[in-house]
């Protein structure tokens, strides 16, 4: 049998359509409509169709999709069934934000333990986690915990990142706004807040006109005003 | 003349060059190839060299990039030279934590001001800011700001959107986990926190192999094991 990869800009898209499922769930629904989806998530029907075809048929022409049935397919093929469990690497401003975050168990996710280096967090509580000493962060490797989010200054990422690798972690999302390495054998995402911010302003006309952001001369061109 | 729309998603690795050439920068380099840059990034040569070919030709064979001018030049093409300015909206744990965040200065971009529904947190000072009552939002409009960050619930989330576009945003960077509508002359991006890290579990190894996420039988296959 022939096994085909599903392409990273479809793995990016199945969260939001899982989040667009539960909301409709939430409003009593057991069936939507490729549109309905597409409307709630804001992605074309076309595109939606088109990524679900990667790893089955759960519609029914004039029903919709079954919500339940999609969305427990697609939890799976994102191993959220399997993998839930997260450590916090950086108890600051930022890392208590995630500890007090609600929006991970929407997804099945839970954030079950934090560390950090400066002695006076460690042996606090926040939203019922005590913080541990980076120093034992080695220990994650016998609590099942296969995920880490790191909310450290850029200057000390690497170094996480380096430790949380040794201890056995499979899976980071790194919020210091750098690159940072990791064997090929950890998937690393890099969310750099900031960054998200800096892409918008290409996108706002100069003039009051609308929906023409800033159009630059190609370096080919080859006639001139 | 004929101009070209740069691709969303040059767009989108722009920023993350910017922030190379500033941390190559800081380390006291005036020039860098497109090796080095590269490495720094996290992207392949090739797709720097075919992104910077839509704004123009930086490099000098042999010497690489002048950091200095394509910083200018990235900075002018996604409009971070002249807009700058943002608000924040819903200063709860997430909106704190954006309010002491010191990622934003490297795009040029500030948060100046912070609007909040809660009495008791309106006129409260963090980090050099004064919270501000929701309903006076309007006023961004005579102060020079066209950005906009939302860290409220999602069931604010529209509410706040909608009172952000009567007040002009131009530009939004929505953290509430759901889609929210705008027209469409506003751009709106939404960063879903817990999204990005159930985007990991997909990548990780059932087994102790590396490199092998799940893989999936295409709806098309016609023969099984």
């Amino acid at each position: 049998m022939r096994y085909h990869k599903i392409p990273d800009e479809t793995v990016r898209r199945l969260p939001v359509y899982l989040r667009g499922l539960m909301a409709s769930a939430n409003e009593g629904h057991r069936s939507i409509s490729s549109r309905s989806l597409a409307d709630s998530v804001g992605v074309n029907s076309w595109q939606i169709r088109k990524d679900f075809s990667y790893f089955g048929d759960f519609g029914t022409r004039g029903v919709g999709y079954d919500i339940e049935r999609l969305a427990k397919e697609i939890k799976k093929i994102l191993r959220l069934d399997v993998i839930r469990r997260a450590v916090l690497v950086g108890v600051g401003d930022l890392g208590s934000a995630l500890l007090a975050y609600p929006g991970f168990g929407i997804y099945g996710l839970d954030i079950v333990a934090a560390f950090e280096v400066a002695p006076k967090k460690i042996g606090r509580t926040f939203n019922g986690i005590t913080i541990e000493d980076f120093a034992r962060i080695d220990t994650v490797k016998e609590r099942d915990i296969s995920l880490a989010v790191v909310a450290v200054p850029r200057a000390e990422a690497q170094l996480a990142v380096d430790r949380l690798v040794t201890a056995g972690i499979k899976g980071i999302l790194n919020f210091a706004p750098c690159k940072v390495s990791a064997p090929k054998r950890v998937k690393v995402i890099t969310l750099d807040i900031a960054m998200e911010l800096a892409r918008l302003p290409y996108y706002i006309p100069r003039t009051g006109r609308m929906d023409e952001p800033q159009q630059v001369r190609p370096v080919a061109a080859d006639t001139v005003t």
